[in-house]
């Protein structure tokens, strides 16, 4: 998605090579007007799956997930990354680890809102190592539900979890691929 | 809004005379379609206020703060609640007592993102004690911007953080008000 590359090119912060701060659009100021543009495109990637349910994980996923939902006229649910009091009943859990906060967590989804029927949607901003995507992805599993596939926005294709996940035969659709980066060459994307 | 209060009528669930479920619409799996009404209801009541920056809390602010951000044409900031090391650099940083999960969290925001000249709306999805919202409007000060107010979807007025943060001046408008609940006659709304 060029838009994309180009903003990424254009308000990235490159950090050593393995670092890309793009929280000044992407996740935690939020550009709202690129987000339709990248809810268009997942939507064109994925029009004749019968997507009725957007999965995605707090917190940055959410937005992202809110505004491509609207091009699907479908739901989002969010795994949430702890227990509360507020969730009550029966739950699907499973574990992530993440690099990013270097620790392991469980992320639940309520077990009313995924069940058999339901196809489901991934969305996320970044996939790295596919943990979190992983994570989700058990969760539709558990429920019974299908796994039409994942929508991410910035995937690291230098690290190994898109590859991953493709092998083991889940269709990933990334919006801007990053081969490689550098703080002196900036982002280099794949094609 | 009467469309909101008609669905919290049909599918929230009240616990106790505290407790008011909401998560089958609202803060779990998400109703992105009530979120547009949600959106252009906030957008009629501050459409005077320029605001050029929605300012939010993760995890169940960030849909309806993003889809309300496409009728004010501006961008979305969430406050995030631990540091991680992807925020690097400078932050406004305030401390939040939540009563859901009984203890005390810092949230922060980059100081790139907010600063004098801006003129900012808060979004969340509830308000009872007022807790989050405080910690949000400190944000907004410490980064010497205008708060022109805060958009609330469920404010539980039988707690005090609504009277308490409209007597400080805060101009706060709830799209349902809630005056009381049981899990006999469920939820009673003011006016």
């Amino acid at each position: 998605m060029e838009l994309l590359k180009e903003r990424i090119r254009k308000d990235g912060k490159v950090k050593g090579t393995d670092v890309l701060k793009v929280d000044s659009f992407l996740n935690h100021q939020m550009d709202v007007e690129l987000f339709a543009e990248i809810g268009k495109e997942f939507k064109r990637r994925f029009a004749d799956c019968d997507v009725n349910k957007i999965l995605t994980i707090e917190a940055s996923g959410i937005g992202i997930a809110c505004i491509t939902a609207q091009f699907f006229h479908c739901p989002v649910i969010f795994a949430k990354k702890n227990q509360t009091k507020n969730i009550a009943g029966e739950v699907y859990t499973s574990q992530v680890e993440s690099f990013t906060h270097g620790r392991v967590y469980n992320i639940i989804v309520a077990k009313e809102f995924l069940g058999p029927g339901d196809k489901v949607l991934l969305i996320d901003d970044f996939l790295a190592n596919g943990a979190a995507l992983e994570g989700l992805a058990k969760l539709v599993k558990d429920a019974g539900a299908e796994l039409v596939g994942a929508g991410i926005v910035i995937e690291k294709a230098f690290q190994p979890g898109g590859d991953r996940l493709r092998a083991e035969g889940l269709r990933v659709e990334s919006l801007a691929r990053v081969k490689g980066m550098s703080e002196e060459n900036g982002v280099e994307f794949v094609d």
